[in-house]
Formats: structure tokens, sequence, C-alpha cells
């Protein structure tokens, strides 16, 4: 796992811009932040009715946390913002846009940050409330590469979740369930492996 | 989710034998198979050992259980025996192996077996300790198939498990998570979209 494309680099940590502040408020708006992302997904959620909920004000939920996006980050417990990682990709051929997608998914998990991934997964996993990770990837992570591939119009949700679908077992199998010889394969090698397939699910033929 | 195939006759109960029995004696056996699987894996552990570390006769865990294989599924809690899924796969040309393992696979997690499917895979998930669902998977699903894809030699384990890291992601997005659309798909519309998935990983080229 020896990735010459240094995975630090490619996966800018988040500034939350955490203060120290009350560790009570704090948590007691985290709670709620969390409560109300779940029940009513992130656009429908206001970071004033975040504070209404924790009976504190507007403006030290943004002292706190920064934007709703670095709230709703914090709330989930991922420490970089999947805005930044999938940015480089929209920017490239979309013929390539398998390739650059796994590199740049992988970049975040072959990367110090790993541990806090695997472990916000497994807590999804093993919770009875899969909304909170479902609105995380939807409507935060893939939000802006959807429109990208919406060809046909209309397919471009679905070509996303392909992509989670793969995505989501090479985190199962490789960094959780850790099998082996897929755990141990250079990422180069498992980045070609699997290109092809982002790469079909993006940009191919669906049955539909 | 109007499947031609009915998933109840693809995907055969267990017959586990369970007998009554004394339900201590029939826990402290689980509780002690569970912890010999996960420490030394399928073809390691005995009945003979799992009986012994039990406190009971070899034939009482036989009486209780059924076979070995049936004993590990029993402390899997799995309901439906894979070796049975899979033989038909097994049958069936090589260059058609991706369609028809996608279809077996998805019969049992579209049959009324699906909740406990779900939950014991979010358990595994959940829980410290991987090795169980790893040897379930490794050591017991895909035992059969290994050997049918092992070309060129050496790679049949990787391509097993890349094929699993497709399906895993198949549970978590559809089943799990239950992203829309993918959870409405039609099944013959899912398997049209995987099988070639599949087909590569398992009779493709690999850059190794």
């Amino acid at each position: 796992m020896t990735d010459p494309a240094t995975p630090e680099e490619a996966a800018p940590a988040l500034r939350t811009g955490r203060r120290p502040g009350n560790p009570d408020t704090r948590s007691r708006i985290l709670v709620t932040a969390r409560k109300l992302f779940a029940q009513n997904g992130f656009d429908k959620t206001s970071v004033r009715s975040v504070a209404g909920g924790a009976g504190v004000d507007s403006a030290l939920v943004h002292h706190y946390f920064g934007t709703k996006r670095q709230l709703f980050l914090a709330s989930v417990d991922i420490p970089v913002d999947p805005t930044q990682v999938i940015a480089p990709v929209l920017d490239g051929p979309t013929d390539e846009i398998g390739r650059h997608l796994a590199r740049a998914v992988l970049s975040v998990w072959e990367s110090p940050h790993r541990p806090a991934v695997v472990a916000a997964f497994r807590s999804a996993m093993s919770g009875d409330e899969p909304t909170l990770i479902r609105t995380f990837l939807l409507e935060v992570v893939l939000r802006d590469l959807g429109p990208r591939v919406d060809d046909p119009p209309g397919t471009g949700m679905l070509r996303m979740q392909l992509v989670a679908s793969q995505m989501a077992g090479v985190l199962v199998t490789r960094y959780v369930l850790e099998f082996e010889p897929l755990a141990s394969l250079p990422v180069d090698d498992l980045i070609a492996i699997i290109a092809p397939t982002l790469q079909r699910y993006l940009t191919g033929d669906l049955p539909m």
C-alpha cells in the first residue's frame, strides 16, 4: 500500500473551526443537529432550527461549528470535507471520471483518516437510524456529481448509487473485514480493477 | 421487485434439525462454536473441540445441530445454506457465471430471508470480531467457487473477494441504507447492471 499519490495532500483535513466553548452546549447542539439532519435531511434543516432546538442563538452555532455543511460533517463525525475530495474529479474529462473518482475516494481511505471513516461507517451500519448516512452520501457527498452524469436525464441518481455500492463494498471487504489478498492489494492495482466498473455505472448504458 | 424466479424455491430453507433440548446446553454449544470458529476458522474447528469446550458429548452437538456446516450456519445465524445457493451457478457455463451468481445471491436477498441476512450483516459490521463473517464468506460461501475461477492460478481468491465487494455494496446500499431509486429497482434490471461487473472480476484480466 505504497501509493505514490500522497494521500495526505489529496485528503485535506477539515478546518472545523472548533473552539473550546462550553462542552455541554457544543454537545447539545450536535445532538440536536444529528436529530434534525436525520429527520429532515440536509437541505430542509437550517442552522436556525438547530439553534432553536438546542436553545441557543444561531450565532453561537456558527461560532462553534462554522457553516451548515461543517456542522453536518461534525454531526456525522467525518474528518474530511467530501466536496473538496470530489471537486478535482468534476474538473476531469468525463471518460476518465471512474478512475479519478476511485483515486479520490481511496486517497481518503488510504490516508490517516481511515480509522475515522471506518468507524463512522460501522456505526452507521449498526444504528437503527440509517437516515443520517443516507443524507450524508446522497445530499452532501454525491450532490455535485449527479448533474455531471445525468445522461440520459433522470439516471444520475441511480448511477451515483451504483458507484456508492461498489465503493461501499470495497470499504466492507478491504477495510472492515480485511479480506486477504484484497486488503493488501496495492492501491493502484485496486483502482485499475474497479475504475472500469465505476465508469460503466457513471456513463455506460443502463437497462432502464 | 417481481422477479419471475421464485425466490423461495431458489433459496431453500435450512433444515437445521433443531430439536428443543435443553436451551442452556444449546446456547452454551453455540457460544463455544462462535468463539472457536472465530478464533480458528471453519476447517480447523472440529465438532469434537466445540463439544469439549461446551462440556458436552460430540453426539449431543450433532443431535442439536446436525453437521459441522450446519453448526456453523447456526452460529452465524444464517437461515440459508449458501452451498445450495451457489451449486447451480457452478454447473453453468463460465462465461455466464457472473449473471448466474448475481441471480443466485439476489434470490436469497429478495426472499423472506432478507431480514435475517441484513441483521447478520449489520451485526457483523458492528462487532469487534470480523473473523466470523470472514470465515463464513471465504471458507464456507465462496469455497466452491474459488477453484472454478482460479485462472491464471493464484487469482481465484482475489476474484471472489472482488465479487464479494460488489455484492456487499449492494447489500449496504439497497437493503441497509435503502437508497432510492436503487432499492426499488426491479431485480432483473439490477442483475443486468451488476452481472458484467461480476463477470469481469471472475474471468477478466486483472492487473497483477
